[in-house]
């Protein structure tokens, strides 16, 4: 079972903090927005109770790593690359691409146009052993197009064009689309996205499931920890924790002027996960002149970086803390230098009782200089605890698309940059 | 010769922008603040023009290289890592340290206390060729120091308490600290950080300078542009664009409402650019209850993460683009599937000119939808505009801070958490 625990004390009791009479006023429109979720649940709530995508996610993972293939090239960009970094990033090995043993094939992320960086990774990889993974819903995201075709050109010149269509994967909707054409004309191996399930959403889709698994992932565990969470909320409705934070971070921006919710892990394996969450809470809620800035910050690093800002700067942030209790990995702080009072007293302690001494230090800071602050306590980090995080701010955003009356789940802005894309680049109807 | 510029058009343009007017009436406060910039110019300004430290750093990292290290593990945090890991993000290769090749000892950044970051760098280094710089210019970081202590306690058992002490660096305050105190009595080698360059300003140091030569980049060209700028200023004054920032971002953030300012780089590689300037902006300027937040995003990336809420969220921001014009690297986009239409009109176009047709996309739609953006533009990405845009912003950092009345050069607001960190942690004293 996964712990995650959700504590909004220091949003209370600050000066100027949430009152009793704030969150019952809003009261009804929470338990509103709860009802219609579970009228008409998003497509992401059936996602951790059903093996329909890890299924066949497992069954290509394997074969990928059965084959012994040493390069994995993820191509997406938003929704499609943000999930499957943040579960690379927060549960295998920081040097996973370097470690001398065979995890899995090496991983890359071609989530931009740069061609700094798909150069690079042309620089590295052994192409005659290297498999392509294409992720793109509509099948035609110019990012995610140009780099296909840049690989495409070089593996079908190290392998043939017969052999290079074996080392091809297509992540994409599950009916239409240009990636469904070329699947059907060269016989393409192919996952499916549902059509009800947006880039944002989709971690627990073959998006994230089948590059986890390629890597050794428990893709099991996270969707466990992932149903626990739809258990919890179906049980407890507006009272899940995951949920008041839809109340609270709703509350501060509109009611209290806080326009920025900073997000800072106290644990670097967590700093993509908060860029995971910035685009689901910004893409989600950024409509109609209204939603939260959300930023990304990591403990202790940006208490020596972000957190004067925070102590001292305007009044106009939320800061929301995620903190392990129990590090997958610790260290000892061995003995030396025990006459130098500034170096000495840390010896006998370990690494992690540090990080954790740090981050209750700059909670207390923050609470005695008036800042507002929440926390997220996970007992350990690993797939369980992760999915059933992803899925309760999956939860929570969607919530607060309801409070913010906006829709949570398209995203016009984007548009506009788009068609002038197309236009200069030639696009045929553009 | 470096060529960078900043054109703040679309700051003007804007519905709500900032007219000549607002202009007009903070010129003499931003005459006074140049003028006395210049009277008593902070200890940042003098360092493009001195070998007093680039010439020690050259040498030791010579050194370093000479002796074939393997690995390098650089031990600081805040101001001393985020220039150094912005330095080596944005001129060094992506996968620097998978590459066949030597270009240098393997680099490692030891910046938090997560033992989970740190277990995995002594996991990959080979411990009889790795050297270990430790950058604190008080000498007594806690992150810093634990770091070091458990490094060393490895170093020691792998090399012996004699020879140990060959493969340690102490980068810090000339005169005082405990490092310093470690070094008199173990003979380390150390370089210096002067004491009126504090950490946020201090990349053309030692704290910078030196892994950066470690790794081969061209410190002198770094130095060159920033010379370059520091001479720009003092010839222009008010009248650089770089200070004239200053007064556009302290004018759209008091005067407009809008606190966040972005800075959104069209380049992979200046990722950490910008955690570099949040730091410096965030940090000099957020305190007595001012400065606005800065927040770092990445082009094309982010356009398929937040662009939605900069397009159609609140009106509470700035949107700062970088670009390259020319990037360093290329690659030809392939001709393949060119009867589908939202495929094949790629072929022929080139991965950089799609970025940068991305980025000129961005930037009109934002004008279009009334949303204020500014842009820098880099004729290309290397040492020498790097070296131009670093100074140039911290100059620009250190006029905003009389522009809001701060100082921008301490950084009060750490310390309560500092103290509590201290007495939880049994220091002397605390």
């Amino acid at each position: 079972m996964a712990k995650v625990t959700f504590d909004y004390t220091n949003l209370r009791e600050v000066e100027g903090g949430i009152g009793d009479r704030e969150l019952q006023e809003l009261g009804l429109r929470l338990e509103d927005a709860i009802d219609g979720f579970f009228k008409n649940p998003p497509g992401f709530m059936r996602l951790p109770k059903t093996a329909e995508f890890s299924s066949p996610s497992k069954a290509l993972a394997e074969e990928v790593r059965a084959l012994g293939a040493t390069d994995f090239i993820h191509v997406g960009i938003g929704g499609s690359a943000l999930g499957p970094i943040a579960l690379h990033r927060a549960l295998n090995h920081p040097y996973y691409n370097l470690l001398p043993s065979y995890p899995g094939p090496r991983l890359h992320f071609a989530e931009n146009t740069d061609p700094a960086t798909l150069a690079a990774i042309l620089d590295v990889v052994d192409l005659p052993n290297t498999w392509v993974n294409v992720v793109t819903k509509s099948g035609s995201t110019a990012e995610t197009i140009a780099n296909f075709l840049v690989i495409r050109g070089n593996l079908v010149e190290a392998l043939g064009e017969g052999t290079y269509r074996e080392h091809v994967v297509f992540t994409t909707d599950s009916e239409e689309g240009y990636l469904r054409q070329i699947a059907d004309r060269e016989g393409t191996r192919t996952l499916p996205i549902p059509p009800d399930v947006g880039g944002r959403f989709s971690v627990l889709t073959p998006v994230g499931l089948f590059p986890a698994a390629v890597t050794g992932l428990d893709v099991d565990a996270l969707l466990r920890g992932a149903a626990q969470c739809v258990d919890e909320v179906a049980q407890r409705g507006a009272d899940h924790p995951a949920v008041e934070g839809a109340a609270y971070y709703y509350l501060m921006d509109v009611s209290k002027g806080r326009n920025v919710r900073v997000m800072m892990p106290y644990a670097d394996p967590l700093d993509r996960f908060a860029a995971w969450f910035v685009q689901l809470w910004a893409e989600s809620l950024g409509k109609e002149g209204r939603g939260s800035t959300p930023h990304g910050a990591v403990g202790t690093t940006d208490q020596h970086s972000q957190v004067q800002l925070y102590m001292e700067g305007p009044q106009d942030k939320v800061i929301e803390i995620i903190e392990v209790e129990d590090h997958p990995r610790d260290l000892p702080i061995p003995k030396a230098y025990e006459d130098l009072e500034g170096v000495g007293y840390l010896s006998g302690h370990t690494m992690a009782e540090l990080l954790n001494v740090e981050c209750n230090a700059t909670r207390k800071a923050l609470l005695e200089a008036g800042r507002p602050n929440a926390t997220i306590s996970l007992a350990t980090l690993d797939e369980e605890h992760l999915g059933y995080l992803m899925q309760a701010l999956e939860v929570q955003t969607a919530i607060a698309g309801s409070l913010y009356s906006v829709n949570a789940f398209n995203q016009p802005g984007v548009e506009a940059a788009k068609q002038i894309t197309y236009s200069r680049m030639g696009r045929p109807g553009y």
